[in-house]
This record gives structure tokens, C-alpha cells and sequence, in this order.
């Protein structure tokens, strides 16, 4: 989101980005926008080299790309990695915007909690009792914590954020709308048909700078603690089932999900729409393609593909030869009646 | 919903459906219900021609049916487009109930916002500051907008839902409850496993006409704009990720999602479950079916299915050959063997 | 979500769960914690026999565990079933918690809503006119009922939760945060690639005992009724669309979802992202495996997987022919290069 907008020169986005400026470094730039809408006076951004025809036609003043693109010679700010490059640009042109500090006065505030008075809690927001909230915490509107959440510094949640009772986030954590925290697992005891609930008596920890998309839902545990571990990022509409423990940078991208008691190890990767079943342990940097379902341990380092997930590389020689069944089919008869034919 | 219901005739249900009445004009016809539950006041709707023996045994005083539907010689309206009559002939037994204009007291509204007289905003609605809504806006409870928001004329939110600053919605569109929209994207630049959060200052256009089912996240783009195109649908838990492109007039049906800057072109089909790979073009008229992955560009028409996705003709024959694999193991073993005896 | 502990001895906990207890009657247990955290004053819980290592390990003071499991000889409570165990052992040590009965002076009450004396409504929740609660309904912040909904004795509707007008659910009915109960279907008659409206004025009906998850959908019917019906369990993110009937005792696991009108028989189980197509019967007791795609009617007891579903040990040994593939091919060359040779 945008706050006040600024100008600054190109000479000093080169130097926010460490990146080589080849033209006017005193050029003041409006903007910075996508290489389709730029015009003269604004940088634009090639993340993708695949995109270099785009940039060579762009009406963009300065285009910030990779090392040695080539752009006929147009002015431009190189860097060896453009996307960092852009983490550091952005803020040049969109200054982060300090939310007020202060509770709205609709804001409800339960018996004993410690809310810092550089937090800031917007319209709406419900804490219950015994909630501790860090220095510079944001809650945007709508947000609700159960009682005995603890929200560490610098954390922001964006509004209709819930938190159940007994869940506790580390420092920098951002949590997008609407997404759920700590809810009971799906357990139940099955007898005769019918389903006996299993009290959910344990907790969510979300450790230190994990990001969390929206629509999110990441269930407490049955007992001890669901855990997040530090810099893990989880996008859009995931869910994360109790008891499960997500390793720290893991990536799990919009609408994968995990079932009960399963292990992430570290830099674990799970691409869209792909899965894991309970009770299993995903070795470090483990990666699963998207729509994949992994349904056993995988060593660290795997890279998976398929339903159930086998290697990648085995799952795609074998979906080549599955489009050609029919091919085989018909090759097999062809063996078989010379075969008849001999005999 | 329901608002208080109406008793119109047959014959004015017929006139509005522009359907031809086989029965009499003058019944007062009490509700409109499905074939199994409506008596012998109420109209009941046919809109599959595989319910006939249903229609036939249902105790229905009239039934909405396609042209010359076998019924048996019973009261019934007759049109060539079952569906499309449903949509004149619900409103009526149901009349479309108007929102009360104004604001509830225990909204909050920010500075300098545009809140036309007739617009509706219910209990805990939050608009933050300089948002312009247009004429007859509704924004049912605990609704959220952020800073400079702008909704056109004769939008409808439901409970909960939450437009993140500076996002456009058109004129006419309908967000159901919980769904998010303008929420940031998943993008980070990674560095000896770190992920730096790529600030997302784009924003988030939807068109005119746009429905949106419940519990839908849409991400703002980084830099420029996500685009929903006039008329398009979404269903139900739908992921569209930073810089997408819907085109007009696309379905995308329950669970299906769309990942970074791919660009659906008009009336494109995303099916339940399926998904959309990033960076992709998706031509005009492509059809996906349940469950697919697309991983490369589709050409305007295409059918496809599987994952990853090939054409539909195609996978349905692959697909049948799967179930038979053990079988085509089998025979090939017994070739196998002949040849061996043969040697 | 804990209320505040309580400390059982060994023999209570043996009683309450009817299980045999091997140890110190009289011992009093501080806490029930996982096998790993679990020291010699807590119970642990092995729900696994698989876990058998890990509990020979644990540091617990007692272990609950099924019949005759080999611990060494250690402190233990056998009981037949433990997940049946767990069901009676955790409230002796954290007893349900009341909710304290009243309005909080922030929620919204329409006119002409039926609300008991000890029902409770938490801060900023928000009733439309009509509504009828039963007694002891716990309505959580932020929780909005549109007009004419009737929420049975004993519900707990957790934050945020929204219930569409004229929606009905029955007794003990549990709804985790952020769900959606009663929104439109997706539904639309489309002329020349525009997509009309189809109202939808049906309504939900949820009977007793079901517990749906967090960030669950649930549309009404067009006409009549979408139902859930009696003990069915829905998990987290689940999409079920108009005119769906779920049968009693059903569990529709995490981000599974039904197409329109199709009805689910008595306990039937949908596996994790598994999916049913619209209009299909899936007979009582059917078993659709994780990521598989129902395609068609299923007789009852069936138990299927696969994209579309077949009989799972079909597609087991389908499946495991899949990643055969490329050697299949090999071998059919080989025999086509020797049927060459020998003509």
C-alpha cells in the first residue's frame, strides 16, 4: 500500500540497489511502474530477461534491470539481483506510512493486558483479558484476540485477523485479512458413527518474521504447540492442520496444506495447490510441485512431483508417456497379432 | 434472500419469462419451489430435462420447463432458456428488498470521504480516509475499507469484507462475505534462504459487473494493477495472485486459482480446483477442467485437462488407458515370454 | 482454548476414561502434554502405537495408551480406544470454561430477535431483525447474523463468523472463525457470454452436532434448501455449494469442496483437496481419497481415488504402473525391434 509518494533521482536509486546507473544520475524519477504503463519520467522494472522485447519497447526513462541486459543502450540501473533490488527501490518512491499510534475509542480492551502505548489498535479491534502486546504492534481494523494472545514488537495485523485464547507470535509478523490463528484441529474420536471432539487444548506458536497471506487457517494443537518457525512466509487461502511444525523459511505458496502432526524442515517449499498428509516429515529444502501430494517422508532435498509425489524427474518422463497410452495401446495389439499370426 | 414474499399468477410468471402458458392465467401461484417440495399452489422449476420423471411425479401446480418437455399433459410453462426464465421469474415470488440509506452509529468513517446520501452502511462498517463511494453503495456489518478506496454506484459487500487502500471496485459489483481484496502478493526476494518482502504499491481494479463468491482473496499487484474485467465471476474460495489479468465475462469456479501475472483472456473457464500456473496467457474462450494444472500458454479456444494440462480429447484417452495399465503390463509380459520361447 | 487447570490424580483420570491404570492411584498429574514435553509429573498421550519408541523415552509420569502396549513396565492408563481416552482425560485437566451470559453495550440487536437471558453476545456483534437464539448460544466478537436467522440451544459461533438471512442451525452446532454460512451460489444463466443472475432464495439448514471449521463456505440453494446434516464435521476451508445435502456423521476433511446438488450419503469421508462434481449421488459410507475428483455417482461403501475417481485398489495398481511408464516403452521397442528381425 501506498503512503505520500516521493521523487527521488536515478543516482539515488542506484545507490539504494548498489546497482551500476548507466545515464543522468540528477534525473528525477516520478514513478516506479511496470515497464507497459512507465513513461519518461518514471523507472521501470525488468524482473524476467524473458521480458527484455517489453523493455526495449517501454517508454520508461530508466529501467532497472539484471547485469549485461540488453537494452540497445537505453538508460538504465544494473544490478545482479534484480528482485532485491527492488525490495530496496520501492520504498525510495513509497515511503513506509507509521500507523497513528492510539486505541480507537470502538476498540474493546479486555481486564489485564498490556497494550504499549506506541501500539496502535484501529476501530473495532476486540482484545480479550491477559493479552500482551509488543512495541509498535499494529492491529488494523476488526482484529480479535482471544484472551492470553501474545503479539510480539513490530507485528502487524491487518483487519478481521482472529486469534484464538493462548496463541503467542514472535517480533514482525504481518498476518493478512481475514486469516484465522489457533482454532481447533480436526480431531474426533469415532464411535459407532458418531464423532467425539477432541478438546483442542494446545497452542500456535508463530516464531519471529513469518508473513502470513489472507484467508489463511493454521489450527492449535491437540496438546503441546502448532508451530511456525522463524521467516517461514505462507500465502493466500493455506491451511496448516494442528500439530504440525512449519521450519523456518519455508515457503508455502496459496492454497497448499498440510495435515495434522506433519514436520517441514527448513527452506521447505510447497507450490500451489500441492499437499502433505499427516504425521510424515518433509526433510530440509524439500520441494513439491504444485498440485503434487506427498505421501510419505521425504529426505532432505527431495524435489517431488505427482499424486502420490515421486521424483520429479521420474514424474515427468512418466506424464510424457501417459499422454501417449493410447499410442502404446495400440502398438501392444499390433505385437499381438504378429505374434498370433506367427504362431 | 428472501424479502416479503409476492403471489403473482401463472400468467404473469409466463409474461415475464416470455414463456408460453399451457394452463390457467388466473392461478395465484404462492412460491416457487424445487420439484420435490412444491404442492399443488406453488410453481416448481425443471431446469434439467434428466428430471422429467421427477416433474412428472411432483404434486407442483405449474412447472418451469424447457420447450416441449414431456410432462403429461399438466399445467406447465414452457421456454426455450429454463435458466435464463429463472432469473425473471424469481424476483416475482421474491421482490428485491431496497437497503435503508444512511449510517449506522457505531460506523466509523474516515476524513474526507465521498458517503452519498443513499448509500448503506451498517453497524461497524469502517471506512478509512478519503474513500468515494458511489450512489446506493451498500456495505453490510463490519465491512472495511481501506485509505482512498472508491466503489461505484450500486455495489453490494457482505458482512466482513475487507478492500485493502486504494483499490477500485466498478459499478454493480457484488463481494460476498469475508473475501478480501488488494491484499498483498507473495513476492520475495530470497538471499542465502532469507525472503525479503517485496513491497506491493500496485493496487487492485475491479470492473464493472463482477460478482465475487465468499471467502475469496485477490492480491494487489507489486507494481500496476490487477485487473478484474467487467462481468466476470468468481466463485467461492478463489487465490488470484499479484498482476493478474481476468478477462471479461470469466468463470472461475470454487477453489480454482490463478498464480502471478498470468492473463486470462475473455470468457475463460477455470473449472473447480483447477489451477493456473504464473506469467501464462490463457486465450479467449479457454476451458479448464476440475482439478487441471495449467503450465503453458493455452491458445483462444482450447479445452484442456490433466495436470499438467494437455488437450481434453487427448487426456480422456490417456486417462481411459490409465485404469488399464496393470493390464497392459500383463500382455506385454506375455509377449515378453512368447518371444523368449521363440529364440 | 484452556480454562484454568486442574490437577487430577492417576486413579480419576483411570476412572473418568475407564481404563486400567498400572501405578500410583493417588499420584496428582500437573498437565497432559505430548509424549516429548511430558515430565514425571504430567500424563502423556501415545495415540500411536507406531510412537511406541518415543514414549519408552518420555520423561511422563504416566502414559495413556491402548491395551497391553510395551512400555517397559513404566507408569501407564490402558484403556481400548485412546482417541476416546483423549476425548474424557483432557477435561479433568482444563475444565470447559462458561461464558459469561449477557450483550456486550457494542453489539447491534435487530428489532424483534428472540435472544435468552443466558445466551451470550460478545463485543461488536451484530443481529439483523428477527433473529431467534436458543439458550446458552455464545455468539463470539464480530460474529453478524442477517435477519430472520435462528441459531439452536448450546451453538458456539466463533469471531467473525457470518450467517446469511433466513439461515437456520440447529443445537450444539460449533462454527470456527471466519466462516461463511448461507452466501449465494454461483449460479448464473449466460446469454451471448453474459452471465445473469440467477437469485438465490433458498436458504442453509445445519441440524445438531456439526462442527465446521475455520474459513469454510457454504452457499444456500437457489430454491429450497442446501443441509448439512446431524454430526457431519466439516474441517478448515471446505467449499460446499448450493443445493449440496451432506449426510449425517459425514467429514469433509480440510479443503475439500462439493459441487452443486450433489448428496452425500451417511458418513461419508471426502479426504483432503478431494472434490465431487455437481449433481452426483456418493452412496453412505463412500471413501473419496486426498486430491481425488468424484466424477460420477458411487454406489455405498465405495472406497475411490484418482482424477476422475476409480476403485482405489484399481488405481493403486494403476498408479504404480504410472511411474513404470518409460520403462513400459522400452520394452514394447525391444519386442517391436526382435518382431522386426524375425519377419
Amino acid at each position: 500500500m501506498a503512503g505520500s509518494l516521493r521523487h527521488p533521482t536515478a543516482g539515488e536509486v542506484a545507490q539504494a540497489v548498489e546497482g551500476c546507473l548507466y545515464g543522468d544520475a540528477a534525473r528525477s524519477l516520478q514513478a516506479i511502474r511496470p515497464l507497459e504503463d512507465a513513461g519518461p519520467e518514471d523507472l521501470a522494472f525488468l524482473g524476467n530477461s524473458r521480458d527484455g522485447e517489453q523493455a526495449r519497447a517501454s517508454r520508461a526513462g530508466v529501467v532497472l534491470c539484471g547485469l549485461a541486459t540488453e537494452l540497445g543502450g537505453r538508460e538504465r540501473i544494473e544490478v545482479s539481483d534484480p528482485r532485491l533490488a527492488l525490495v530496496a527501490a520501492i520504498p525510495l518512491f513509497h515511503p513506509a506510512v507509521a500507523a497513528v499510534p492510539g486505541t480507537h475509542p470502538s476498540a474493546v480492551v479486555g481486564s489485564a493486558c498490556q497494550v504499549p502505548e506506541d501500539a496502535s489498535l484501529a476501530a473495532h479491534v476486540v482484545l480479550g483479558d491477559g493479552c500482551k502486546l509488543g512495541r509498535r504492534v499494529r492491529l488494523h481494523a476488526g482484529v480479535v484476540l482471544g484472551d492470553e494472545v501474545e503479539v510480539g514488537d513490530d507485528c502487524v495485523l491487518h483487519p478481521k485477523v482472529v486469534v484464538y485464547p493462548g496463541c503467542k507470535l514472535g517480533r514482525r509478523v504481518v498476518v493478512h485479512a481475514g486469516s484465522v490463528l489457533g482454532s481447533d484441529g480436526f480431531g474426533y474420536a469415532t464411535v459407532d458413527g458418531t464423532h467425539h471432539k477432541i478438546p483442542h487444548v494446545g497452542t500456535l506458536v508463530v516464531e519471529d518474521d513469518v508473513e502470513i497471506g489472507a484467508g489463511v487457517t493454521i489450527d492449535r494443537a491437540t496438546l503441546g504447540s502448532t508451530v511456525i518457525r522463524a521467516g517461514a512466509k505462507i500465502d493466500n487461502l493455506v491451511m496448516v492442520a494442528h500439530n504440525v511444525v512449519v521450519g523456518p523459511g519455508s515457503l508455502l505458496v496459496a492454497q497448499s496444506g498440510v495435515a495434522g502432526s506433519t514436520r517441514l524442515g527448513r527452506g521447505v517449499v510447497l507450490a500451489g495447490q500441492s499437499g502433505a498428509a499427516g504425521h510424515l516429515v518433509l526433510g530440509d529444502g524439500s520441494q513439491v510441485a504444485a498440485k503434487s501430494a506427498v505421501l510419505r517422508d521425504l529426505p532432505a532435498g527431495s524435489k517431488v512431483a505427482g499424486i502420490p509425489a515421486i521424483p520429479m524427474a521420474t514424474w515427468r518422463r512418466a506424464q510424457a508417456g501417459f499422454a501417449r497410452l493410447p499410442e502404446f495401446l495400440r502398438r501392444l495389439r499390433q505385437l499381438e497379432r504378429d505374434d498370433t499370426e506367427k504362431e
